[in-house]
């Protein structure tokens, strides 16, 4: 499964969305639109439901992501990704380090959350196939905790990893541009499509800014 | 890895302890007292720590029930029982469903907490080892939430279960003797231990009583 998802893992990754049940639709509603929109990458991330409910949430996230062709991502909870037939788990530096999951799933994409090189290089060696780099902004969401690296800091971590960068943290249409050029693989957006009063709109006019960039 | 592990299982099963951090010791300091006492369950219950801090912390408890020759359980997340090589994973009926365990891992132990025969036996038929039954009395700790199901609930299941079971909920040196008493195979407590002043000297009374029912 995972070399051939892998394959098409970086042009998908132009336009990340992680879906939220904390604004005005559900998880599946914003993930739906957001699929209708043209976004091929959908991360769950969820910590407040119990284990039967996050299952429950993630496998329906999983079937129609599975109907547009997208990957699925399930942030920190490997057995959720396991037991949703997702194709990628996504660990932050307080999840399960990068190595012990590859060790028990091998075949799973993994994205990794780093803030610096160091975190970078180290998530690399691991076994990452992405890294999720960032906050890039400010952000009173939950897209990432922690200062801010800027696109400054951002830069750095794009010119030293050999894999695939996702910026987070912030990223709105305003922004989007000079994150863009920092030759980041893409933008990983919770609020700018799920805060939006159109999150369908919202998501097309996001992956115009990527489209600028790249061929996704 | 599991067939060597059951074969053991119907005896160790007669003190069951969940170890927590709530209390004056920490998880690790609980359990060795508690396997220095004798006992040979452990269970690993933990819902607030990050997904790293839990891995780090079932680690130490796995090392720790190897050194005495001990089953380690992991409650509700089959991710940490996976990372930290655990004997067992123990679902709760708001947690991963029982098959979906079986299916990911074929050879972890695999507990189930029940309230009433229903439940039992639908858990006996998708592939538990043994069952937690409970709270048999009410309790002011997590031992299990909802209504209590008293001694003649627990009678019930232990008649109708053909695995073995394990009661849970307010269990302590008063009232151990009459639950023992239905012929469930074991007590899981986690106050009647780590609540007590003394946690080894509460563990080992706790097993002078199951061994007055039986061999563990």
């Amino acid at each position: 499964m995972r070399a051939g998802k892998l394959k098409n893992l970086e042009r998908h990754l132009g336009l990340y969305f992680i879906t939220d049940n904390s604004f005005a639709h559900s998880y599946i509603e914003l993930a739906e639109m957001a699929l209708k929109a043209g976004v091929r990458v959908i991360q769950f991330r969820e910590k407040r439901m119990s284990t039967k409910e996050m299952l429950e949430s993630a496998r329906e996230i999983r079937r129609l992501t599975e109907d547009y062709g997208a990957i699925f991502v399930v942030n920190d909870r490997l057995d959720i990704a396991l037991a949703s037939d997702a194709d990628g788990v996504h660990v932050g530096q307080d999840d399960m380090p990068p190595k012990v999951v590859r060790d028990i799933a091998g075949d799973l994409i993994l994205g990794v959350s780093v803030r610096n090189v160091e975190e970078a290089l180290v998530a690399e060696r691991d076994g990452a196939d992405y890294l999720g780099a960032g906050p890039v902004f400010t952000t009173s969401t939950k897209e990432d905790a922690g200062d801010a690296i800027g696109v400054a800091g951002l830069t750095e971590i794009v010119k030293a990893a050999k894999i695939p960068v996702v910026a987070i943290g912030g990223i709105n249409h305003s922004n989007a541009q000079s994150v863009l050029e920092t030759g980041c693989t893409g933008i990983a957006v919770i609020s700018a499509i799920a805060a939006n009063n159109d999150p369908k709109k919202s998501a097309e006019k996001l992956l115009e800014i990527v489209r600028s960039f790249k061929k996704i």
